[in-house]
C-alpha cells in the first residue's frame, strides 16, 4: 500500500496524511459505542474538492475503499472506518463561501460546522433550520449525510428540505452538480435528495448550496407535567389535532426528569412525563398558540402548565432538555437510539420502554421530539460489565422492534450505518433492500464509498 | 401483439382495454402543444395495482414500452403516448383510502383528483398545499410524478414536500414500498423523493402516503401596481428581503395584465406590472405581514397599494391571476412556458421577454410565482401559421436560454418530458446526465417505462 500513500501525499501534501495509528485512531469512530470500526490504512484531509477528486481516483486504483467523514458525532457508526480503508475527512474545507440574502441561501463547504453557519447567517437575518444536538461541533457534510434532524423539525423539516444543491465527488472521481440556486425547479431526478441521507455510500459532497429562512422571533416556552404517560400522549395528540404548529414540542419521560432534577438540581415537578413546547410566531401570535397548547394539556389533565415569554426562562427550560443525556452520565455510559413513531403512538413507545427497561434491569430514559414523533430512548449501562452491555444490547434491538411494531420506523435522524443493517431490510424489506442495491451498483460499481455500511454489499452478478 | 391484447384483457377486463383509435387518440397527449405524440397499442385503465403489475409484466415480456397517465393536464408531453406503447391511465385507481386527522396524514390512490382530495382533508380541518393551476382536474399520480407545484409553493413547497411514502411498480412487476407513515426518518436512501419528479420514466406509482397541515386561515389580500417591471422586481427581492413570507406571492406583466382586463373587464391598473399577495397567518398578523409588504412596495415605488381582508375581494383578484391563460386566448392559441430563476432576477426575466417578444414578433405574457421565482411567459400565436409557429418555437426556446442565463431553471414545475431533453442535458451537464442515465438502466434495464422521456435512452454498454 505504500504506492497508494504516496499517492495521497502528492494529491493532498504529506501533513494531510495521518498513518500514526495514536493519530488516526482517534478518528476511527463516531459516538455510537455499539457500532464496529477497525483500522485505518490512512486519514487523509484534503482542502480542496480536486483534492477529494485526486483522492477517490487513488483508492479507486487501488481497490481500497473509502469512508467519508466529517465530525465525527454521528451516532450509527456511518463513519466508523473499515479495516484498511482510507477516512476521507471533510473537516479543512470549511469555507462558508457565500451568503445570499436577497436569494436566501448559503454556499458552503462540508467542513462548516453547523454552528458557524448559523452565526453567519443570522447576520443577515435569516436562519439554517436543522439542528441537531451536536449543533455547536457536528459540521454541515455529516448532516447533509446523515439527512440530520434536531428539535426544530415540527416546523421547519429535516435537512434535506433545506438543501438546494449540491456537488458530489463520484466513484468515478468525477465531479457532480446537483440541484440548483432557485427555490423550485424539476429538471430531471432529484439527485440532490437522493445523495442526503446516503451516509457517505454514494460519493463525497465537497459543496452545498443551502436555503435559509427569515430568522424567527425569540420564542415563547410553555412546559406541562403529566402524572402519566398516556395524559402526555393524549396532549402531544391533542395539539396536532387542535392544527397548532410549534416550534419545538419536547417530551421528557419520568427517567429523563429525575436525572435532569439530580444533575442541575432544578424541580420541573415529579410526574411522569413533561412536555416542552415553544412558538416562534412571535408576541402575542406565539401566546395565543401557547394559549392553545396550554388549553389542550390541560383538557389531557395535565397537573401543571406554565407558560412564559422570557426567553431567558425559556433557554433555561430547554437547557434541561438538553441536559439529559449529560445527566444520564452519573448513571453510567448512555446509548441512545433513534426511532419515530406516528405521534399517536407516543405514549405507547414509553410505556412499551418501561417494560423494556424493567425486563433488562436497565435504566432507560426516553426523551424526544414529540411533534414528529421522533423518540430518543436511552439506555444506562456499565459498559465493563459484559452482562450488562449484552443486555443494553437486547434493549436496543427491542426498541427498534417496538417502534416497528407501532407503525414507525427504525431511525428518525440517527441513521441506519454501522448497526442497524438488519433493521433497514426488516423495515423496507426485500424488493426495496433490492432498489438500494441496484442503485448503489449504478453509481458505485466497484463498492468504493463505505461498503457494507447501511447494507450489506450487492450479491454478485 | 394481439397476444400481449388478450393477456392485457386478462389482466384488467376487456371494457378496460381501448384500441379503438377514435378513443385512444384521447390519451395521446397532454396540454403541451409542442410534444410529439404516437399512437399508441392500447390504453389500459387499471383498477388496483395488482392489475397494474400484470400490465407491466406483460407488456416487459412483450417488450412493449408503457407510458403512465393521470389526467393528461402535463404541460410537458411527459404522459405523450410512444407509437406503439401502452398507455397505462391511472384515473380509475381513485380511492381515498384513509384519512388520518391525528397524525395529519392521506393514503390515497394516485387517480384521486387533486381538489377531490383537498376537499375531503378539509372536512378535518386539514390541508394539502399542492395547487397547480389545474387543480380542479389533474390527479395526485401526476402531481407526484411531475413534482407539481402551484401558488402556494413560497409557503408550503412542492408536491415532494407533501409526500411521506409511496407504492410504485417497478419495470419487473414487483410492488415496491417507499417511506413511511411517520413525519421523519432516514432508514435508507430516500426512493421517494426519488420516484416523485421521475415523469413515468422509473415505475408506475401506485399508492401515497401524504402528509397535511392545518388548515390555514382565510387569507388577506394585498395588489400592488408598478409602472416598470424594474421596481415590481425590486418589491419582490425587497419582500423576501424584509423577512416575510406570504402564502402567495405573484406577478402579472402588461401583457397579461391588459389581456385580463379585456377579457374580465376588470380595471387593474395600466402600469408595467401587478403584483398580488396574500398572507393566510389570519386576523392582526395577516394584516401585520401585508403591512410590511406594502411599505416595501411604496418603497420600490408603486403607484397604488390596496389591501384587504375582505375573502370575496381577495377571491376576484385570484380570479383574475388564473384568468390569464384563458384571457389570453383571445389573441390565439397560447403556449406557456415555465422557467425559474433567482429571485432577484425576475424584473430581468420580464425585460428579456418582452425583447424576445418584439423580436419574435409576438405577443409574450409573462405570469408567475414571483415569491419562488418560478416564471411562466406564455407566448401567443396562431398555430395554423407554420411561419407562426415556428417563431413561437423559437421564443420558447429563447426563454429557456435566457433562464439559464440568469441562473435559473428549464423548468420549474412542469417538467422535462418531451419538448425539454436537449435543456436538460444542458442544464445538468454531462456527468448528471450519465448519472441520470445509470439509475433508469438500474430501475428499469428493459427501459419499459417511457423510454426517450427526460433524456435519450442509456446508451448500450
Amino acid at each position: 500500500m505504500e504506492p497508494l500513500l504516496a499517492e495521497l501525499r502528492t494529491a493532498v501534501g504529506p501533513s494531510a496524511v495521518l498513518t500514526d495509528t495514536d493519530v488516526t485512531s482517534a478518528y476511527e469512530r463516531d459516538m455510537m459505542p455499539l457500532a464496529p470500526h477497525g483500522s485505518p490504512l490512512a486519514v487523509v484531509l484534503p482542502s480542496t474538492a480536486a483534492q477529494v477528486q485526486d483522492v477517490v481516483r487513488a483508492c479507486a486504483a487501488a481497490g481500497v475503499p473509502i469512508v467519508p467523514r466529517g465530525a465525527g458525532s454521528g451516532l450509527s457508526g456511518a463513519a466508523n472506518a473499515l479495516p484498511g480503508c482510507v477516512v476521507l475527512v471533510t473537516t479543512r474545507m470549511n469555507a462558508i463561501v457565500e451568503v445570499d440574502p436577497a436569494n436566501r441561501l448559503a454556499v458552503v463547504e462540508p467542513g462548516v460546522v453547523n454552528l458557524d453557519l448559523r452565526t453567519a447567517v443570522e447576520a443577515h437575518g435569516l436562519f439554517y433550520p436543522p439542528d441537531p444536538s451536536s449543533y455547536d461541533w457536528c459540521t454541515i457534510g455529516g448532516n447533509l449525510a446523515t439527512n440530520a434532524g434536531g428539535l426544530c423539525c415540527v416546523k421547519y423539516g429535516v435537512t434535506t428540505d433545506s438543501v438546494l444543491g449540491l456537488e458530489v465527488v463520484l466513484a468515478s472521481g468525477e465531479l457532480l452538480r446537483t440541484g440548483r440556486r432557485t427555490v423550485k425547479g424539476v429538471a430531471g431526478y432529484d439527485l440532490t435528495k437522493l445523495f442526503v441521507g446516503s451516509e457517505g455510500t454514494l460519493g463525497v459532497i465537497t459543496r452545498a448550496t443551502l436555503a435559509l429562512r427569515p430568522l424567527p422571533q425569540a420564542p415563547a416556552t410553555l412546559v406541562a407535567t403529566f402524572d402519566s404517560t398516556s395524559a402526555a400522549g393524549a396532549a402531544v395528540t391533542g395539539v396536532v389535532r387542535a392544527g397548532v404548529v410549534p416550534s419545538l414540542m419536547e417530551i421528557m419521560d419520568r427517567s429523563s426528569v429525575q436525572a435532569v432534577e439530580r444533575y442541575l438540581r432544578t424541580d420541573l415537578g415529579a410526574g411522569a412525563a413533561v412536555l416542552l413546547c415553544q412558538s416562534d410566531s412571535g408576541g402575542e401570535a406565539a401566546l395565543r398558540e401557547l394559549g392553545e397548547v396550554a388549553r389542550v394539556c390541560e383538557e389531557a389533565g395535565a397537573e401543571l402548565v406554565h407558560t412564559t415569554d422570557d426567553p431567558a426562562e425559556g433557554a433555561d427550560l430547554l437547557a434541561a432538555r438538553r441536559a439529559v443525556l449529560t445527566a444520564l452520565e452519573v448513571y453510567g455510559t448512555w446509548l441512545t437510539d433513534d426511532v419515530c413513531v406516528p405521534r399517536t403512538r407516543i405514549a405507547d413507545l414509553i410505556t412499551g420502554c418501561e417494560a423494556i427497561a424493567e425486563d433488562v434491569r436497565l435504566r432507560i430514559a426516553v426523551v424526544g421530539h414529540a411533534g414528529d414523533g421522533n423518540m430518543h430512548p436511552t439506555i444506562v449501562y456499565d459498559p465493563a460489565s459484559a452482562d450488562e452491555a449484552e443486555r443494553a444490547l437486547a434493549a436496543f434491538e427491542r426498541i427498534l422492534a417496538l417502534g416497528l411494531d407501532l407503525g414507525g420506523t427504525v431511525t428518525g435522524e440517527h441513521g441506519v450505518g454501522k448497526v442497524k443493517q438488519a433493521w433497514l431490510e426488516r423495515e423496507a424489506g426485500p424488493v426495496a433492500l433490492r432498489v438500494h442495491r441496484d442503485l448503489k451498483r449504478a453509481l458505485d460499481p466497484q463498492g468504493l464509498f463505505n461498503p457494507g455500511s447501511m447494507f450489506s454489499p450487492p450479491r454478485e452478478g
